[in-house]
């Protein structure tokens, strides 16, 4: 069986037992039961996810992958193709957003070459898994065959595999490619069939005329492509990316561990959205950080079912607003797992 | 001169210059400017509260102050009274919610007696500012004397200088007092003349007979005691509660030594609409972690004129949606201060 449909059928429903003892132990804690809101919403997710009534994580991983897209040739990004490698090169040496945020949550950066147009020198703490040196312009044709969209998704398993392997319990996930908002935006408009100018926002910070710009050239890129709306890969393929493969790919390895992830904003919520379609089965072990700026990000939640953590008005991708989001759920665990129950405090509970 | 107006008058406005240098930076750093959001904001912010360009905090303190309330006494609150003094006992252990989250945070939690109704076994991390044995039933009569008030916000200012001259370069506050969202609501009722009823909610959990009842007690304070709308002291004596004056002391005592103040939900809101009736100085020093799940807290927070850093449905007080917002401060200060500029990273820069 090849590796998509082998990890698609090994997605487990979340553990009822393990929910409901942490349900039962958040009513004793030391507080008025559901004081504590999402957080505790979240702890008992993620006590479902785990399959641990007093889940703990030790090692958690933010996993970033980068590619290049052949639209950005068409002019719909603030920012000269070049800076995708030289931000993963930034990565590698510590000094970007996401970086920075990582370590302030005790997370580790995994980056990911899914298909940058470049070569890089040899380095151990970069993973290659380079399905091709950029997608194809997708507004002249499709991005990528189905074979190409097949393996970037099939690589994000074998990425989440790894990791989880050497010890990493829960995951995040990030994104870097120039232009990579425009094939996030032809996704949700693909798969939700909303209008382009609806699920369509300013990337890193196009003006109103590259906005109008980017619109058309998604316009265009769809009617050119026709991606099936019923066809998760075929939309991957036709006006997807290789870093929103793998992202999906990532999210669908972890479930299939019962590791938890923790999505980022628009490009992995593009990626979500692929995965979805592919299982809905994944959805429960997604949690949604946060709520970009970018208009789409809206309609995608909505399609996910996910409610996000915070809107702290981000758009920076990275995985940056995914790793703060990794420290709500670490504190979730920690107030369901070191709280003292009212039993143990001598603390006395409410007047029925 | 008295030591409220002696810290009064020593609050500057926000340094312009470290501002400028840090808002400076911001667009230096390998990102497109603006697209951390609400985390560039408070970095400004702090660089501008603390006069440096790129500010570092080291020992953030969570500032818990109890005090009980003679309120309590008219059955406003689904808790007993008792559960004052035991979670104090339970905060002084490490059991409690805030604990766990400062722990979380990297944050200490300094716990105050500012007018619980009973006394402790001597504890060396226990401060004792108590200048009460809790507050007179104010649907009686006032709930202090103008001198109570006015010693209780001074006893805060007192806390804050001594937590500052130990290190603590971070303040945030929270609360613990069984009965402490009446107070809080009343206050904010007499400073907006808003009725009543739109800003006073179920606090830990009171069912709909019990908001009612809880509705008319403070109809019935205001009605008994007029507290005068212009002259925040006599709003505190007549309405007000000792941790709720004491929390006001905080923040002013922080504002007047340049050190931040995360503030937490409902209570701590009401201690800033004190501190800020006293002066409007102290508002800039403020930053309001969350929106609480009581629904006063929004007019609260729309009279400080402060926008919340995220809303996950908290009620619990204590501080423990600020440790989660000193996890925000510290984020957004070590972007400012870590990340790589696009000169370091060798990174292009925005097409123009």
């Amino acid at each position: 069986m090849p590796l998509l449909s082998e990890t698609i059928a090994k997605i487990q429903p979340l553990n009822e037992r393990a929910m409901q003892a942490a349900q039962e132990r958040q009513a004793q804690l030391t507080k008025p039961a559901g004081s504590l809101g999402r957080l505790e919403e979240i702890s008992i997710q993620l006590a479902g996810i785990t399959a641990q009534p007093r889940p703990r994580f030790n090692q958690p991983a933010v996993i970033t992958m980068a590619a290049d897209h052949g639209v950005a040739l068409q002019g719909v990004s603030a920012y000269p193709r070049e800076v995708t490698p030289q931000m993963v090169l930034n990565f590698l040496r510590g000094g970007a957003a996401i970086n920075v945020l990582a370590r302030h949550v005790g997370a580790r950066v995994v980056v990911v070459d899914m298909g940058v147009a470049s070569d890089f020198a040899p380095d151990s703490d970069l993973v290659i898994k380079k399905i091709a040196f950029g997608t194809h312009d997708f507004s002249k044709g499709p991005a990528m065959s189905r074979d190409e969209a097949q393996r970037a998704v099939e690589a994000g398993i074998e990425v989440a595999a790894r990791e989880i392997d050497q010890g990493a319990d829960l995951l995040a996930t990030g994104d870097m490619g120039i232009g990579n908002t425009t094939p996030s935006s032809a996704i949700v408009a693909a798969l939700t069939h909303r209008p382009v100018a609806e699920v369509t926002g300013r990337g890193t910070g196009v003006g109103d005329a590259g906005l109008a710009h980017k619109v058309v050239v998604i316009e265009c890129a769809l009617a050119v492509n026709r991606p099936d709306p019923a066809d998760a890969l075929d939309v991957l393929s036709k006006v997807g990316g290789f870093e929103i493969g793998g992202l999906a790919g990532v999210m669908l390895g972890a479930a299939a561990r019962r590791v938890p992830v923790v999505i980022d904003g628009f490009i992995s919520g593009a990626a979500a959205m692929i995965a979805y379609h592919l299982t809905s089965s994944v959805q429960p072990y997604l949690i949604a950080a946060h709520r970009s700026v970018e208009i789409g990000h809206r309609v995608m939640l909505e399609y996910l079912k996910l409610k996000p953590l915070f809107d702290l008005d981000l758009r920076l991708g990275e995985g940056t607003g995914a790793a703060l989001g990794i420290s709500l759920c670490l504190a979730a665990c920690k107030i369901l797992d070191e709280m003292a129950t009212f039993a143990e405090a001598g603390v006395s509970e409410k007047a029925e």
